[in-house]
This record gives structure tokens, sequence and C-alpha cells, in this order.
């Protein structure tokens, strides 16, 4: 049996809670055909943990890490700053904010330091994945190519305009 | 004398008065090496403009498009439905409501078109400069050291903990 | 049999999933004897058919187009850039921030594009439909003589005042 | 010397102070060649002439009204309510709240009474005359020659793309 | 059998369905003793009856008005702006904006025509009796005690502190 | 020389910063003929102050008091804790949430002790002296003529509707 | 049997309905074994309450208090007026503006007189209880013991990175 | 000469730029008589100086840290996640959201990882350093002293009730 792929992308979520939306970006994954590992790390809990995850994602071979959080969302800030690689940001909707307390502490990152920010909850999380795969498809042709024919058949399965029944 | 290199970046702002802060973004992407060019296409006013500088973004070398826009900031958004290429969106504070309605007009996009969206206004210009370092340094070694030293840069030129003199 | 008249307004909507709201608007519609089309048509997935669409629109005998559109909802922007027919918008309240990004995304349209912008979901749905009636009445007497019907009906089902008992 | 046409469009405003906005509304229909007039009538301290010209504007020739209001911004809706023509609400961004507060006041209203409402402040104020120039157009061919000519005119004036110098 | 009280306060809502949440105003009137009635008017679908409702209030022997709406919330203004009784106005929770445009509608009116505003929603309909409780008693004595009577109760039920068993 | 008139009003803000805006209540009072006080009395740096206050009020002569606050806007709330009399509160618009902590704070207050919310900052300091004019008219008869006047004269003062020269 | 020990902390809430979030605070503060008491004091229904039980709080050995309300919530800064004890406030999210008017309340706190606020709801009740352990484990080493394994449990239940299956 | 007494406290900024509105707590900190030092650290830029200066903290004999912080401000959140000691988080005011995304990021921590959050921008930070009074007043009588003469002058600077002239 032939090894595994070793990952390019690494998933990283605060707590469990995270998992059924988070789920949607590893699916996606999935279907592009990006090597991936999931991983729950909080960055207050397991600051230590969130550290060396980070600094030693280039060196193992991670091209770029998705970092799914709510509330005071820092984790992919935080990531962030203790790697060079890329890394998108997925505010989830936890708490009585509802998402807007993870958008703001996700996006208003300080220059120097960015996180690739996507749409609160579900839709950021499928995002996630596809900004994944526009990104890593620089690279890699394959991955280019299985994003364009998702954006196809997308496009496909659209309606005839003005056809349809109310 | 040598030919300059092909633009890997298009860098894109819906109006002229966007330059001031923009501009942050261009000054950062010159000291990172990456080759640019930039332009003020109106999603709104000219779409039609939009639409072809997307659509022939790829075949002309461009590998990430960088759009600044404020208010109803749709510019990243459509360029990103004409291409597959990775777009960065830099919501900006024009109007009464202090660029929120740009970061959500951004930041929202549905399922499938992502926009990797970055802090308002001038923060955001500079670190959209940055993650098109970090995502093109995945591809361009030099693009990768060039961002590297910024960082050590940004790094080195810290305090030492508790010497701070009020 | 005589053929079924030819649309005024062409309804359109970024997904199926906008369907249960955009409903209110088309019974409205109806009511008023306006000739209308439905469209499921997104903005992001499938820009090339939200273009033709508004570009030949007024070809085939639109006056006026409906669109609703929820999260990023740049559906009524878009198709307001390819045309100079009016656009009434309707913001959905889909996701995390419940519609407060769709009503930004489409009433804070820049100058020169406007986007005649209602209420956030089932009101905005139904005062599309009397808006669109307020505008096509100033050329169709038939219409004008509808929506003042609904008006007047409106204003007599109402209680006397000081009546209603607890 | 020939009477001066009669108005199409009335523009009301709450109060002198929101002159310097709506002004730029009425510098737009001006060149669209839009006959109007300007009133200023407070929905609240002069309830009865605000009833008083609604309900007389059909009467008059009018066939569409502007409002542009601050604050708790109950013209355009207190106009609507005596009225079955369309009316055009421009939130203005007086007082702490910087314009939400209008915006909301304008356009949450209730079914079967619409304002079709555009974005805070100046950008509002010309869309409003823009918007004003589309639903007339329909009617009034010049008027529609008129914006077609501004769009197209905005349009030539932007600049081929990657092209500009910074 | 006497004559009914004739009423001091009236109750005005937007719609039948704000009745749940008025209703617990209307229950606080009837324990402070003070007659009342209650009435459904739209200031925006039946603004003939709102205004003739307030323009005949003080004759009719009614020394203050509380008005509940949701939304665009314009009655308690509307009323403001045909009597100078005091009004109060109760923001309701409807739509998606769950009450905050109905808050800014009602507190943001301008200079001249006040709305004494409360709590948006439930809180808001008992504390409108409460107000009213406290301006009517500086006239009528009874209605003062029966605030009073109705604040020491609240304060008795209160428990000791440090006592309460977890 | 006859005495000055017992105070029906006490105005009462936190800070002498707080006095800009609150002067212009003063002002209306004056206006209104209605005799008042002014203290500067934080609830939170002195709570006994602003307790006896509260406490003394009713047996002083005062009718209503005014409270004029910013941030966490406790004095109009706290003074409604120690006195049954009506509390008018205005938010005034000091630190970076710009008067929203303010309104929140004094409107959203619990069920049994309310607080009459004007509008934030200036529009709410004049408003707050004409909702005065309107309680107290209840049961004065020269305060009822003096708003009554004022009111016309507001009304007087506008302008004939389509007659504004642009 | 021996005497229970006095309490350290006094944990106060405005009403019984804050009782199932606040509860998560007492459970941790057992934990931590924090001898603490419990009780039902609302700032503006029993202010003397509010008032007897924060002065005499020193007296009593108490050495902090954690306060939780919603709404317009200002029983954590009344307390605070009332004591130099550290206060911790605890934002809940009752009412339409889900704990966002509670937290702006009790954060927003003039200068002189803080409140340490934690987050809007269960997260906030259980870190308030950290919270105090933190501070309290300056002075009491089996305090700050608790805590500190709380923190080394909390590390070691999570997962090696990469590790997760999806 | 005697050596300066070893600090307490560690006031800690994300960038010199935040020095102006910090220097306000470090002015209070010097009255209250409490020793300290001050640091410029970036949580993004220099995230291993935060954890060392963190991990380090109470071994070198400091009680508590203060930190201010603007946008995404996580360096409260990071330097709690590196020590047990509690934290005072300043939320800064800077770029668009004035200080909102700062609050949001630095008081919704997750369970377990308190931050004791204060007002924004310069209320805020003479609060840090009150707060930070209260809580060493614990174990520090005279630091306990300090704020109780701090607390007694701003009672007494106050005016009579009811004197002011306007």
């Amino acid at each position: 049996m032939p090894d595994a792929p070793k990952p390019l992308v690494g998933i990283v979520m605060g707590s469990k809670s995270d998992l059924p939306v988070m789920k949607e970006c590893v699916e996606l994954l999935k279907r592009f055909g990006i090597p991936h590992e999931v991983s729950i790390i909080s960055a207050h809990r397991t600051p230590g943990v969130a550290r060396e995850y980070a600094m030693g994602a280039r060196t193992r071979g991670l091209e770029l890490m998705i970092a799914g959080a709510g509330m005071a969302a820092h984790l992919p800030g935080v990531l962030a700053s203790w790697t060079t690689l890329p890394i998108i940001g997925v505010p989830l909707a936890s708490g009585a904010l509802n998402g807007v307390d993870a958008l703001y502490a996700i996006v208003q990152m300080p220059p120097g330091i960015p996180v690739a920010t996507v749409a609160i909850g579900s839709a950021g999380a499928r995002n996630a994945a596809c900004l994944a795969a526009q990104i890593l498809g620089l690279k890699h042709p394959a991955i280019a190519q299985a994003y364009e024919d998702y954006r196809r058949e997308m496009a496909h399965s659209a309606l005839p305009a003005g056809t349809f029944e109310v």
C-alpha cells in the first residue's frame, strides 16, 4: 500500500465544538484532492502546542494553515505570529455576539502579520477550502484544475434565466 | 536595457481617491521585489473593464489580484467571479459607515467564490502586500526570503522587555 | 389561447434558498397584475448569466428588475452595473450577520449606479413589489389603480381608534 | 418667455442644514434636465405641510419625491404614507449615530408602504437623482437618454487597465 | 351601573401582532388603576387615523399616549408631531434587526418634538406603564400611591443578601 | 425682591465636561419658564450624594429630574432607583463608542424602574426640556402654554413648500 | 462539625433568571476551593440592599465581588461605587440586544471606578471564577495552586497536533 | 542610594503609538506608589518576547500585568495564555472600528483564560491602574490606602447638589 501523501494544509480549530462547521472545509479539501491534516489546538489553553505546530509547519511540508475560531478568535493570528506561511482564518459564530467578535479579532490584524479572512461560519469554512485551492493551485496544477472543475460545475447547475416556475 | 519583469500582482482600486491608502500596499510590494501593475477600475461604472481585466489576468501572467474598495465594496468579489486566481480584498473606510460596510461586502462572500480579506484601511493595504508575499513565496523563493527578512527586521526593531522609559 | 403578456419585471435571486422569502414578492406582483418572470442567477457563480440577463433586459421589454440576495449581496449592484433600468434590491437575512451585511452591500452603492433598497427580508420582499407598482404605475394606469386599491384595502381593514378590546 | 416646465420631482429635506448634501442631488437633476422643485418641510415640526405637500403632489404633476433626512428620519416614510407616488429616501449622517439611525428609519418600512432607499449622505444624494432619472426615463425618453449619456461618460473617463503610474 | 372612567392614557400599536408584548403594558396600567383605551393604528397605512387620534386626544381627556412599534417605528414620532401631549415610545423587536431599528427610529427624534423612549420589547412595555404612572402621579395622587405600592412590593420580594442557596 | 420660585426640575450631570451640551437643556427650560436647579453629581464617584439628592427631591418640591451622562451612563438609572419621580435621561456622546454605550445604559432599564430616554447629545438635551414641559404642562397650564407657543413658532418659521431656491 | 469558612467572594446577580448562567461561576469557585456566598440583589429595585451589601463587604471579610447583570447592567458599577474592593462584572445576554447593552454598561465605567469585565454569558461566568482565583491566588497560595492545576488539566486534555480524525 | 523597589506591575503595549494613552495608566500607578515597569511588545511581531515576558513574570516578582492594544488586540490574551497571573486589558481606539474591535478581541476570551477588561481608551487606561490598585491592595495595605485616598479626594472635589450656576 502506498504511503498517504504528505499534508499540504493544516486545519486547526480551537475546540471540538467547532468541528461541525469546519468539517465542511475538510470535505471540500478532499474533493479538491488536497492532502491535509486536522488538529484541535487552543491558542489560549495550549499556546505551546500552537507555537510548535506553527513553527514546525514549513519544515513538515505544510504550505498553508486554515484556522477556525470563535469569540476573541486569536488562533489564526497566533499561528501567523509563529510562521511566515499564509494563514486563512474562519470566524465562527459562537457566543452572544454571533461571530462579529471573531470576525473583528481575525481580520483586524496589525501591519506585517496578515490573516486571509473569509466569511463567518459555514460559508467561510467552505471558502477557506476554495481559497486554499486557489493559492495552492498557483504551484500545483492538479489542484488548480480541481478548483476549475468545481467552479464550472457550480456554473452548469444554474438554470437558464427567466425560466423558473414559482 | 532589460525588460521590466512581467507583473505577478495586479492592484486594482475603484477610484483615484483610494490611492493614498493603496499606495502603502504598492510600497511594500516594491520592497518585496514583487512585479506588479496598478489599475483604477470601477466594478459598477466599468463592469466590462473589470470583467476583461479579471478574465485575462491568468493568461497575462498575473498570479493574484489585490482589490481595494469602499462602501458597497463589490470590486474584489466581482473580480473573483470572473477568475479563479486568488483575490485579496482591502476594505476602505470611505463614507458614513467608516468601512464596516466595505468589510461586510468583501468578507461575506458566498460559498465557492472566496475573497481573502484583510483589515480595514491602511493596515489592510499593507497586509495585502504581506499576504501576497506569503502566497507567492510558496512558489517564488526570492519573495519568500524578502518577506522573511521583513519579519525579522520588524522583530529586531523591538526593545528589550521592561526597559522602556516613560 | 391568447399569449401570456410579456414580463415587465424580472425577479432575480441568488439561490433557491431565497425563494420562500421572495415568493411574497411574486404573490404581490400577481395581485397587482404585473407581468413578471423569475430567475435564479448568482452574481458570483454565474456572472456571465447575470451580465447577459441585465444587458438584454430592456430589449426584451423588462422595465425594472427586483433582486434579492443575502450576505455580501452583490447581485442587485451587479445587475445595476450592466443596465440603466431601475433595480430594486431586497437584502435577505441569511448567515451570521442576519441581513445587516446584505443591507450595507446593497444600499451603499457608489455615486452613479443606484439600487433602490427596501427592508431586510419578508417586509422588503413585499415592499419591492409595492415599489415596482408605484414606479410602473407612472406609465401603466392599470397598475397604478391596482396599487391604489391595495392601499385603500389596507386602510379599510383598520379598526376605529380606541375601540380595541384587550 | 416660455413658462418653466412643470416640476416632475419634488425634493424635500427636513432642515436647511441638510442643503449642502442635498444640493448634489439638485445639481444632477439639472444635468439630467429633470424639472424639479425644492422644499424644506419637517415631518415633525410641520406635519400638516408634509401631509398637504404629499397629498397634492400627484395632482400638481409631480411623478416622484426625493426626501433627505437625518436621525430618526421619518420624512420619507411620512410622505409615503400620504401618497402613492414613489418616494426615494436619502439617509443623512447628522448626529452621534452618523446616519445609521437615519438608514434604519428609512429603509425598514413596513409592508405596503415602501421607500426606495439609497446610500447615506453625499453618495446617496447623487444616487437619488440617478434613480429618479432611471424611473422617469421609463416614461420620458429624453431623461432616459440623459442618464445613458451620464453613464457612458463615467465609463469613458476610466483609464485603460494596468496603466496607472504610482 | 356607573360609567367607566374616561381614559387618561391611549395605548396605540401599529399592528395586532404587537399585542402580546403591549399587553404587559395594559396589565400594569390596570394594576395602577389608570383608565386607558387601546387602539391599533398604523402610522403608514392609516396616517389620517393617527392624525385625528392624536389631534383629538387632549380634547377627549387623554393626558398621555403610549405607542409601541417595530422596524422603522414612526408611530410614536408621528403621534408626537400632531399633539403636544407627552408620548411614550416602546421599540418592538420585530424583523431582522431585532429592535435596534425601532429603538433608533423612536429615540433619535429631532429637537422640539421628543418621544420618551423605554427599553426594547417586553421590559419596555412594562416600563411604559410605570413611566405613565410616574408622570400622571404628579397630578393624580391615587396613581402616585399605586406606583409607590408597586415599588415597595418589588423591594419586599427581595431576599436578604448572601442567603441564596445554589 | 420676591423670592425665586422653588425649582420644579433638577438637572444633573455626571461631570463639568457635560455642561456645553446640557446647557442647551437649561436654555430651553428658561424659555419655558420652568424653575430649575443644576447639579454636578457622579453616580459612581459620589453615590451618596446622588442617593440623597434623589431621595430628597420630592420633599424639596422637585417634580422631575433630567440626567445627562456618557459612557456606562448609570446616573439616570441610579437616580430612578432612589425616587419614584419621573427621570429623563440624556445619553451623551463621550468616549470611543460615541454615545451608543450611553444610550443602551440609559434606555435598557429593567421592568419597574423606567428612564424616559431622549436622543443622544445636543438634540436630546433640548428634547429633555421639551419633554419636561409636556409632562409638567399636564399640571401647570402656564408651562403647557409656553410649550404650545414654542411649537407654533417652530411651525411658523417654516417656508411654503416648493418655494425654496437652490 | 467545624464552621464553614468565611466567604471571600460575594456573587451577586440581579434576578433569579440569571442563575442558570451564574451557576457555572459558582461551580468553578467550588472547584477552586474559594469560600463564597450568593445573593440576588437588584441595583434598581433594591438599591439600599446593594449599598449595604457593598459597604459592609470588606468588614465581613469579602475580598472581591462578582456581579452578573443583563440589559442596562448597572449592578457591577453600583457595587463598585459603594466599595473599594475589586468588582468583576459578567454581562448577561438577556433582552433584544443580546448582551451588547450589558457589555457596554459594565465595561465603559468612568475613570476612577473600574469594573473588571469578562465575556458575555456563560464563558464570562466561568472566567469570572478564574479571574477571582487569579486575584485571590496572589494572597492565598492554595487558591493559586488550584487554578494552576485547572490550567494544567485543561492543557493535558488537548490532543497531539495533526492527529485528529474527521 | 537604596535600590528602586522591584516592580509589581508590568505595563505592556503593542506599539509606541499606544503610549500617549497608556501614559495615563503609568501616572496613576505612580500616584498609588505601585512599583512598575513599561515594555513595548507586539504579540504578533515578537511573539517570543511576549512569551518569555509572561512566563518569567511571576518569578521576577510581578503580580499582575496591564496590556493595552488596538485593532485585533491579541496582546492581553496572549500574555494570559503564558501565565496564571491576572491580566488587565485596555482596548485602544486605533483604526477604522474605533476600538470596538479591540474591545471584542480582549473581553470575549474563552473559558479558562480570563482577561480583566476595562473601558476603551483613556478612561480604560486610568481604570487599569485603579483596578491594579484594588487587586494589589488586598495584599499590600499601603496600596489599598492610596486608592482609598484617591477615591475620597474624587468625592470631596464634588460640589454640593443644586448649587451649580449656569
